[in-house]
């Protein structure tokens, strides 16, 4: 597990019509301030990675498909991954703190969606970027 | 138009392997504070209806499917009905300020998903409810 991770199990409440799904209260284990909340989809089998945030803790919650989240910390001369498969059957909300590496994958057919409460708005020179290649992951076994 | 409803076009950009699509900032019209953020999936052709916040401000993005809203305003006397459908072909934020009455139904196959952004947390001795029939509007006419 890499230190500062936080996976938080979340209720699904079923209700006539439709479900309602928690994502994030203000007394939320993980909460450290509102400044954005935007979505992210990703199509089944695509990858988006890798990005490294310097300021911004963000928040994911999976409520629509089936993502894989890969972590990689090299802070502290480590070398450590960590990957987290979220959708309805494990759903639960991801806090991943500044200064660790993430990308993620779409597992479920048609296109999956993602939710980041973040706790900064965007803000392109806070984002570090590396090519999918640049850090190495085989993103094909599973 | 209701009053105090608002109604505020959101950026979809393309990316590859799926869009990212802006759902709300710190800085935007309409954000009052942060309290919890929740889902709410809805069927196709389903309705809930109707809720009335007595504190709560909603923010409502509909990142997947298609949702029709209606709002009905039966303050200072009035009788004032408001629809507004959403879905990526109409991508914007719905923000509705307390005691506005609020329904919603399902247009697209499948589940569509609604997220909202609310400035308090949920706490149901401040939601007033109505049946569907309490309130009189044809839901099946489009």
């Amino acid at each position: 597990m890499i230190k500062d991770i936080l996976i938080t199990s979340l209720d699904q409440i079923d209700t006539p019509g439709g479900s309602v799904l928690h994502a994030m209260k203000e007394s939320s284990e993980g909460y450290t301030g509102f400044g954005e909340a935007y979505f992210s989809q990703i199509n089944q089998g695509a990858i988006k990675a890798w990005k490294r945030h310097k300021k911004m803790t963000l928040n994911l919650v999976v409520p629509v498909g089936k993502i894989r989240f890969v972590l990689f910390d090299d802070r502290d001369n480590e070398r450590d991954f960590q990957e987290v498969i979220i959708s309805k059957d494990n759903y639960c909300r991801l806090t991943i703190p500044p200064m660790v590496w993430m990308g993620f994958q779409g597992l479920s057919s048609g296109a999956s969606t993602l939710l980041n409460i973040a706790d900064i708005e965007h803000d392109p020179l806070e984002v570090d970027k590396r090519s999918v290649e640049q850090i190495e992951f085989n993103w094909s076994e599973q």
